[in-house]
């Protein structure tokens, strides 16, 4: 029989979340069922709750940030039992046998990624996300959240953990190299902790001054703010690695010249106009500019170890389900240090 | 006493290049002087014997694709002899002591690398280039042409083979990968057979078919026209990295809709606009859109070994002095197969 389960649902375009109840599907032999505790809120779920990203699929649960206990699992399951302590991210189903699933990096499948939510799986059947009390998930989609990281500070590592733990581990953050992070809100701050955390030392660049104090706390050496264009000077050739979080229309060419020859400016944020970039930016002194979505799997419970070893765990507000329509008002205005996480129990 | 030797000069920015003399400077302890038997015609000797990437300097002896003997040593030089078969590509001086200059990349040194013509040496004389029958150059910045490269073959390898080579290296060209260059002119031709050599599947990519038969010649796979746009459907998530060899102003989104998820595609042409990429591009795949700008020293000499090793030259015309200002409308008409060389002793 299938599970009902509650959750916060939008009936269209823009329209309030509101607290419903869905079925999530029969165990398959594979599926592990989850008690969610707790589900972050991504700018993404905002973009596609209100169609920002093209059309999307109503009724819509969003969560793709999710973190839980195991309450059931299907027979072939022998990675999980009930009780373990489990996280979901951003994708629930893949082929499994292309040469990218088979490299443990599902998010690009060749047949078809499945997204935790606003997607169909395989078999037609929409996906719901996070915002929920309970989630049916293929095991192998499931990552444990290792002991020393509440699960309250777990759901956001799911998605803003891995997108900015991806390109930094990709493109060699560590001991003795110098990374710029731009943008210090949800992703940024993760992207602060996890790159000090390596071991790099790393620059906030943040268009005010407004949280500079913050920078400091969560790693950051040093902080500057660019609205009035002097860092691109201070800065220039000054960065091996610049990680870009912000989805505005930045001036390419000056964040590329703040990059020391041979060194990469990777975007994981998807500003609205293309990149305006001089050939000779990038050609002049063999630069980068890369782009970053998520992560593989594997690399997702890397990331989590990482955290666990290194005592990391997203900065998170904690909110009851009905404080999630004024939540989605306030990650708009960037007005949540760092990450708004919903109470599944109050739904 | 300076050295005075017969060299091609242009006075003016556009004016046609004409035989005169000029000096070489007195052997320092570590110069090596040069008998220079050929000289590559690049492309950029173009555009900056004609101001076309900004102001230039007046009168010009282009040439940064030498290849000779040594004739003379300074005091203090081991590694060379006279009568060793040496090549000199595009820099001759660097200040030795920086992060790059130290990492063998001179061509990013901190200082300020030393053109090998229309720059000017650390004590403010003039640089000049190869179209001449003699140089001195320091021994950091000669190279040995391995027995089994004629010298003319050798002359375009130290701008058009070493920058192929670079980002062929750097970003992992070789067996199993699929690599797409695009053009098949001077810099083309040696990105596919050096890809080729490094064990890649090659695809050439050309504007019409103009060339088919001799992509395959020169090791290519397989060749499409681009012109039609159906290779953008043909080749979707298709390469692992494509080499872009082409200034022309491309669609940068359809080519790197060519790129296999976590792909490359690298540039190594300036064209004179603005790229303009879907941020998308990018990120949805986590593709790398990179630039490349020669190589340094070291590398240098492993990709001459390279191609000695692998009996790889540059496909050549040889022409006599008196068709240099010829020989340049046919490059900028892309009519040459696929590199012009001067036989400087008819100067």
């Amino acid at each position: 029989m299938p599970t009902t389960t509650k959750a916060l649902s939008t009936p269209s375009s823009g329209a309030p979340l509101a607290p419903t109840t869905i079925e999530r599907r029969d165990l398959r032999g594979n599926d592990v069922l989850i008690d969610i505790a707790f589900a972050g809120i991504c700018h993404s779920d905002i973009h596609q709750a209100r169609s920002e990203w093209g059309e999307a699929s109503f009724p819509m649960v969003p969560g793709h940030e999710i973190a839980g206990t195991v309450a059931a699992v299907g027979p072939e399951v022998t990675a999980f039992k009930v009780g373990d302590r489990v996280g979901v991210g951003c994708m629930v189903d893949s082929c499994g046998v292309c040469e990218f699933c088979k490299d443990g990096e599902e998010n690009y499948c060749r047949k078809k990624t499945v997204w935790t939510y606003n997607d169909e799986n395989y078999d037609g059947e929409p996906t719901f996300g996070g915002y929920s009390q309970q989630i049916v998930v293929s095991d192998r989609f499931v990552v444990n959240i290792p002991e020393g990281i509440e699960l309250d500070e777990a759901a956001p590592l799911l998605c803003a953990g891995i997108t900015t733990y991806s390109p930094l581990v990709r493109w060699g953050a560590g001991p003795g190299k110098k990374v710029g992070v731009v943008g210090l809100g949800g992703l940024g701050h993760m992207a602060v902790k996890l790159a000090a955390a390596l071991g790099a030392e790393v620059t906030v660049l943040s268009r005010t001054d407004a949280k500079a104090d913050d920078a400091e706390k969560l790693g950051a050496k040093d902080f500057r703010a660019t609205a009035d264009g002097s860092a691109f000077e201070e800065f220039k050739d000054h960065f091996d690695l610049i990680v870009n979080t912000v989805s505005a229309d930045l001036p390419m060419d000056s964040y590329l010249g703040m990059v020391k020859p041979l060194g990469v400016m990777v975007n994981v944020g998807l500003p609205s106009e293309p990149y305006s970039v001089q050939p000779g930016s990038v050609v002049g002194d063999s630069k980068v500019l890369a782009g970053s979505n998520i992560g593989g799997i594997p690399q997702t419970q890397e990331m989590l170890n990482f955290c666990a070893e290194h005592g990391i765990g997203a900065t998170i507000e904690k909110i009851s389900a009905d404080q999630v329509n004024d939540a989605y008002n306030r990650v708009v205005d960037g007005d949540v240090r760092y990450r708004v996480v919903i109470d599944t129990a109050t739904i």
